[in-house]
């Protein structure tokens, strides 16, 4: 590995460092080298914190006259809540930049780097682009789309059940399967789950790992607002909880949940819920990524919308059996093999005694095209 | 890798090579070796010919006088369908024997070995002895409990399912993971599916490999004879077609069948079939390994019963969603997940575009034991 591909490694490793931390900004590490001495190291903790680069040309001080500064995300050169980092990088002396990829938002690409040279600085692009997008994919997806990106999650038998015929759950897949899956819950901006799942399993849906973790906004789709006030997403604060309903619920019923600050009830403008609709209110609403935990009804509505970027399936080497005993998507489905929603497997593991397969939608957006 | 690990992996290749081809006996290879050349080699081609030492030996000729011979499983010492192997090693002058692993068959088992001793042959045992124990589980189990081994194999979506919610279920996979699963027709002796598979389906259930192959013994359970005599597994005699039906059959509806050579029917004891049943029966038969095939329904009557050793599935990373797409397994199932029947991940890995798992039962059968 030559040292750019060195240095770009450690900035890289910085940044995967803080995944789910950055919201809804992305993750960023910045690496100041100069005579093959690392002088600064630093990366993006979380929005509205001082950037990646900004760290590291403070580390580095006066020794960013004439260093080479490597940036897994190309330098802001606009003003959002801190200032350019493309002018810090000019205002430090830095004499040459590399970076990983170019800024996904088109209204803004290249500018960071067009500010960078005309400055006089050299700019070189695309060392650990590959990385560097796949670490940011979900903000990616967003900038681009404005909706989250969505990332079904399941648990099954090796044939295909997420529950004996008598409904028993808990639990299919091993300790290690459920802990690697309190990881998404960390990295996702927002979970969600139907008001059945809400009902009959009176989930969390809180992070838990052994040193803790970032607790996702908890989203229940319950059109006609059944949530009992009761169940522990409204009782425990751990994290907010958005209720989308449809527009026909009454204020009064509203009213009940209005003495607990951590939960909002919000009424889509018609009255059936769509998941669209949702995945647009929630990209308005700044939510970068989505955890579906179903149940087997919800993640239909999303494979009918086509709104699945990724699926994490854990399988448990074990089969249940049973023509009632229920699967990870039910609903109507699609009739004909030929409206299947294809995938590919990007991950293929064995984790604890069980399987892990991540399997991630083709043709990936390609918003690296205009540069 | 010392020299004899190095000649008994030879010996376990040309075994390995003859997978399907030998039963009811095991694939055998062995190697003959002096001053470090190797003069002898030879595999157990099938049932009735000569045994793989039989062939290393006449290859090396006189050269066997004081040389090492490298077997895979313990020479016979009982006269079989030809004389005993470990006769055959005491008179070529042989001074030594490598083994991998001893006979399964606990009433000849060690005697192999003993008559080499007897004769002063230094018999070295259990290098190689895992692959060699792994090469022939299927026959292993079936000279120990007398039924066959049983392979469960099922193609499925990545949410569980065999088909849609309207029946399609041509092609799930991908074209590598069904010629990869024709394999196993190729090394199972029987082949079994249900009799609405074969109302619906019309399978022929051969063996199609781009080089050939071996068609298993076609299985049909049929309770009531109601195997259609147009149907290809009666018209087409690629191989035998057995169908086991319930006691009750009338003699007039089985003589319907006697004109195909290739296809035989028979009628259990009783009026029902247990898959129990049908195990001792085929294992009487000679079927040392089974390939189950389905339906939904059958694998259930196979679960039921405890009878998996093995299941292969196919994994194709679509979603087809639909609380009526069939699965794998259906049937009654298991109510409790205490009760699930535990499998453990053997193989794991990716073929073209789908994943293939192998799960086997835990705690293999510990032939060894008295050795």
């Amino acid at each position: 590995m030559d040292q750019d591909a060195m240095y770009m490694q450690l900035a890289l490793q910085m940044a995967k460092a803080t995944a789910g931390q950055t919201s809804p900004n992305p993750c960023v590490g910045a690496v100041v080298v100069k005579g093959g001495q690392v002088l600064g190291m630093g990366a993006h903790l979380q929005a509205g914190d001082a950037h990646a680069e900004v760290h590291a040309l403070q580390m580095a001080g006066s020794e960013s006259r004439d260093a080479t500064i490597y940036v897994t995300l190309e330098p802001c050169s606009h003003y959002g809540k801190t200032p350019p980092c493309a002018d810090a990088i000019v205002k430090a002396g830095v004499k040459r930049a590399v970076i990983s990829a170019l800024d996904p938002n088109p209204q803004v690409s290249g500018l960071g780097v067009e500010r960078l040279r005309d400055a006089g600085i050299e700019v070189e692009i695309g060392i650990g682009m590959q990385q560097a997008d796949q670490l940011n994919e979900m903000f990616y997806h967003w900038v681009v789309t404005k909706t989250p990106y969505v990332t079904m999650k399941a648990a099954m038998s090796l044939d295909g059940k997420i529950a004996t015929s008598t409904g028993e759950s808990k639990w299919i897949t091993s300790p290690e399967a459920r802990e690697d899956a309190h990881h998404y819950r960390h990295t996702h901006d927002g979970i969600v789950v139907g008001v059945n799942t809400v009902i009959q399993d009176q989930p969390s849906l809180t992070t838990r790992l052994p040193n803790g973790g970032r607790n996702p906004v908890r989203i229940v789709l319950d059109t006609h607002l059944r949530t009992p006030i009761e169940t522990p997403l409204i009782q425990h604060p751990d994290a907010p909880t958005w209720i989308i309903t449809g527009s026909h619920v009454e204020q009064n019923k509203i009213n009940l949940f209005h003495t607990y600050d951590h939960v909002q009830i919000i009424p889509l403008r018609a009255s059936t819920i769509t998941i669209n609709k949702v995945l647009s209110l929630l990209g308005e609403k700044g939510i970068t990524s989505l955890f579906v935990e179903g149940g087997a009804q919800i993640n239909d509505a999303f494979l009918q919308a086509g709104c699945v970027n990724q699926v994490i399936q854990y399988i448990a080497p074990k089969l249940i059996g049973g023509k009632k005993a229920k699967t990870p998507i039910e609903g109507k489905g699609f009739q004909h093999l030929c409206d299947a929603f294809h995938l590919q497997i990007a991950e293929l593991s064995q984790i604890g005694s069980d399987i892990k397969i991540v399997a991630k939608r083709g043709g990936k957006l390609d918003v690296h095209r205009h540069c």
